[in-house]
């Protein structure tokens, strides 16, 4: 049998492990000190919710389970066989589909406005490699009925908090507005029903730098002025103003404005706020305000999020307002780790060492008894106890407990 | 798009998940005091290592994933196409075998004995009905290394005190020894190579009872008389002393007798363990004791576990010492959930009222100030304000902050 884990997943050890709980938990906490409420939504969804659930790239990605029993054996008997007979079932590539199905489906039951916290894995069948997992950690918090852009500074002031809170700091907000996307690439040229595949091909940027973006343009034939009008574009160094002589409708810039401003005042120079022109994200269900964290440590962002109006339509046939805000765990961890981060103290830990000339039930009390003070550990004395002592405290022991004459001696 | 979720899956509201928080964490911090440390395997498996791994039944209830691109492709263009060929990747049934994979992969880099946790999701495609679910969570701690009966008492005694300190009692610890089990079989005589399906036929006695057992070993065409002491034997009242007599080997009684009288010190009558004849389990790959916890609350096991002493034997040919326990956690809510559960008390709720009378920036300072103290949540006021106190205080809210000439008043 195969020991090491699937390419695109990870084992954690356990000093990988207490860093990734301390950070779980310290996010979690500073959520819920907000009046944000858990929920959970299953891994297992519905697949044909999946592949209508407008997630740009990512609907290439969802890992497909396997129909079973005699509805797979009567497939198996078609003489010819599509990939989408097979399967029924497909693992979330995001939280925020599976959440948009909650909230249509428990919407009577919730309190308004419903500030949600979700944090669990989603999975998706990238091609293995450095950085890219296909089974990862999401921490999202959400907003649902609350159109006002003080949902957005809500959401953008609670996910840096959380990240202060565990010493991670010196980061940027980079927010952008689609609605003022595509006024502008309208007022270039673009055609109405082309935005969304400007926006896309915009996305990457990362990935294909200008020329591959300029090229998918080209190739999807869209008008060569507006094209020419997008390379000036995104040659120049805009800000709120200069983009404001471009746009038709100066609403999502006033709201930027305000979102900028209010963040500024409270963020107390911890952390910073920026108008980012280029800004895209991937997912195709951003209708308004998009956001990403950039961080010197990590060439991508560690999270980001965005409004996404419609997509309760698609459940209910009705519009509600929605925002939501996601930390990337992993990348974030990932750069606690590379940095040598440490927890902050808690309880010191204590080996309690014994052999088998005291009753075990008397080590079990002795150590329920440590434990009130203690992180303890229950440990057989080897036959040399140098060596063990030595092991130990290379392990983090700093309190060994031995029994003498029954009693426990604490050194 | 269907706004329910899949059969046999659940969405989580916030009042379940408050207390589902609070169970597991308990439990964590109940195993990490004790010395356990936690880590973390992923979901997606092997589907090799899944069909190899001894689940017993578990084995016909694995979620398997479509082969993806090409790899998928190729298949498709076969003539006959069988079920194992379209799939590479299996979602766990339960924590046990990754965990042994994991110990496998890592064994030089992990502590010895490894006191191991692990909690998170499993996956079993059953019949969807009450109470059965597709998708659930397993709390688990094992120790690796370790072949006393000392790790059996330790398990045992940590899982009691999870639950204690949950505020869970009154259960019960039935405890059993596979060995005892194969020792009186192979004496009842049945054939050494037999030993294992009568295990598994015995381990059906809720599901189909005595007759149906009987008739499962009938169907096996196991020998009559063997069958005959079988039927005598589970009709009779069996003592750990009165089964002795019908032992070959008395080693596994005199573990018995030692775990049951040393968790009987320890327990201080808050939870009882007793030898049980009958109990069996369904894994293929418990190899000696063998433990579960009853309930008057629910009428299977709220938990189990046992010692596997042969499964790392399968990944890296060597036998290593092993024993698990696992409280199943979904059936451990549903009862607190139907006994009215109350958590002890955290902070207070406070709502933080305000209109846009005053700059959103000031509240979110004034936000931070009081969250100190409460958990606080910033809501916006209604024009009628009445009705919004008294929804809010059936929220639980019992402090609110409103603005009154830039101050905070509290009430």
């Amino acid at each position: 049998m195969k020991i090491t884990p699937l390419k695109g997943t990870r084992d954690i050890l356990p000093s990988e492990q207490r860093i990734r709980d301390f950070v779980q938990n310290t996010i979690l906490e500073t959520y819920k000190n907000n009046g944000f409420e858990r929920i959970s939504t299953p891994i297992l969804e519905d697949i044909e919710n999946l592949n209508k659930s407008e997630g740009g790239d990512n609907l290439n990605l969802i890992f497909k389970v396997l129909k079973r029993g005699e509805k797979l054996n009567t497939v198996l008997t078609n003489k010819t066989i599509q990939e989408k007979d097979l399967t029924d079932i497909g693992l979330r590539y995001d939280l925020t589909l599976p959440l948009t199905r909650f909230f249509a489906a428990n919407k009577d039951k919730l309190q308004y406005p419903f500030k949600v916290i979700q944090t669990d894995k989603v999975f998706r069948a990238e091609r293995p490699q450095k950085g890219r997992l296909r089974e990862f950690t999401q921490c999202d918090i959400d907003i649902f009925g609350d159109d006002s852009p003080n949902a957005e500074i809500e959401l953008i002031n609670i996910t840096a908090q959380a990240l202060l809170n565990i010493g991670f700091d010196n980061f940027i907000i980079n927010i952008n507005d689609r609605k003022i996307l595509r006024d502008i690439f309208k007022n270039m040229g673009f055609a109405e029903e082309s935005l969304d595949t400007v926006c896309i091909s915009f996305d990457k940027m990362d990935k294909i730098g200008t020329e591959g973006i300029i090229e998918e343009l080209k190739e999807k034939h869209l008008p060569e002025n507006a094209i020419d009008n997008f390379i000036k574009f995104i040659s120049e160094n805009l800000t709120l103003d200069s983009i404001a002589s471009k746009c038709s409708d100066l609403t999502a810039v006033n709201k930027l404005k305000y979102i900028i401003s209010t963040i500024e005042k409270v963020a107390k120079e911890k952390y910073k706020i920026k108008y980012s022109p280029c800004l895209v994200r991937g997912q195709g269900y951003y209708t308004d305000t998009i956001f990403e964290i950039e961080s010197q440590f990590f060439s991508g962002a560690i999270g980001g999020g965005g409004r996404y109006n419609s997509l309760t339509n698609k459940f209910i046939g009705q519009q509600i307002p929605a925002v939501g805000f996601s930390i990337g765990f992993e990348r974030l961890c990932n750069i606690l780790l590379e940095n040598n981060y440490e927890i902050p103290k808690s309880k010191e830990k204590c080996a309690l060492l014994y052999d088998d000339s005291i009753d075990f039930s008397q080590v079990l009390l002795a150590a329920e008894e440590l434990k009130k003070e203690y992180n303890i550990a229950i440990i057989r004395k080897n036959k040399k106890p140098g060596p063990q002592y030595n092991m130990l405290e290379n392990q983090g022991y700093t309190k060994f407990a031995t029994f003498k004459d029954e009693q426990v001696i604490l050194k």
